[in-house]
């Protein structure tokens, strides 16, 4: 979970008015930011086509996004704070493959927003700060995947958490992202037990 | 290792005559790319920069590369003419440590020519199939670990070496390519540890 920003820092302005109309110029935009990435990746996306697409003023998204390192990193931004929960299956190796296999359909869609966001990160200094943060934040809520994988007993006590989560997840990103190898369906599975045989052997007891 | 051209392929130019001007012209233009990309990053290659760099006319560039997307290919394809062997520890976990160290340096030298490659693979789909190429042939050149280990009885016959190796890699790449957290220099040795224990209890058993 992202924790509550300091009271010194300037509130967003989105966050002001939540129904309001700049509320509604930021939800529009980061609409049309997600359906250009989406369809024509981020070397085409542009300030003007996004503001375009959203029907809003250039200028107003000029003045409030700066450039398209701006925009990127509010999507990313506005991607953390949706409420996202890993599944609970029952057992520690359902959790991680259920996991595997939400990376993997984000990973594997046509177009793949995720891959979009990934590209962009390598050319954006400030989207890749805010793909940082927003994995952060999704290791950290996956993080209750171990603690309940402790309460069944499945994992010791003081079992780490973010290293067994990476083990699990890992390859399924190399193989995506990195290697490029087509998808195979029994990967999600195959890591998750991957990560759990190597957790009963004591890798991650810290 | 890079299987042997079919003879119905032609031969890449810069191969007929090895010690003469078309692979001095070749070597000159890919340590030229090799230096741009090594100080400017993959945004700024440009075929003029690098003909420049090189002391290379700008039309032989053009001619025998095209663009920048065959520059990359080619680097790559030089890279994978290179001869390289995984070290031999003596023991599987050693050899995955021993890889996993040379990635990490590969992947956090300043500036990481590995991770310049990378980044272009995202914009370049030649350049994308290219290093799609070299990865595979860098993953069967470090078969050989598994086998040695099978040889040892470190490992039961039928092991799933690309798995293993992958499993032992990828938090690897995980960490310094897509999370970009700060090297952890135990990285290494302990997601080669951890794909030993899951390699014990049976996880890449075929």
């Amino acid at each position: 979970m992202r924790s509550a920003p300091d009271a010194s820092e300037p509130t967003p302005p989105a966050r002001t008015r939540p129904g309001g109309r700049t509320a509604r110029i930021r939800t529009q935009v980061l609409d049309a930011v997600t359906a250009e990435l989406a369809e024509h990746g981020y070397d085409a996306l542009s300030m003007d086509a996004v503001a375009t697409r959203a029907g809003v003023h250039r200028a107003t998204v000029y003045r409030r996004w700066q450039d398209v390192g701006g925009l990127l990193a509010d999507l990313f931004s506005a991607a953390g704070d949706q409420p996202w929960h890993p599944r609970d299956t029952g057992s520690l190796r359902g959790d991680l493959a259920a996991l595997n296999r939400e990376i993997q359909e984000s990973l594997t869609a046509e177009p793949s927003l995720a891959v979009a966001l990934i590209a962009a990160s390598f050319r954006s200094g400030e989207a890749a700060r805010a793909l940082q943060h927003l994995w952060d934040d999704r290791y950290t809520q996956s993080e209750v995947i171990v603690e309940r994988a402790i309460l069944r007993d499945e994992l010791p006590p003081g079992t780490d958490a973010r290293a067994l989560l990476i083990a699990a997840t890992a390859p399924v990103y190399h193989h995506l992202v990195l290697l490029r190898t087509p998808p195979d369906p029994e990967l999600p599975e195959s890591a998750a037990a991957t990560a759990v045989l190597a957790a009963d052997s004591g890798a991650f007891s810290r």
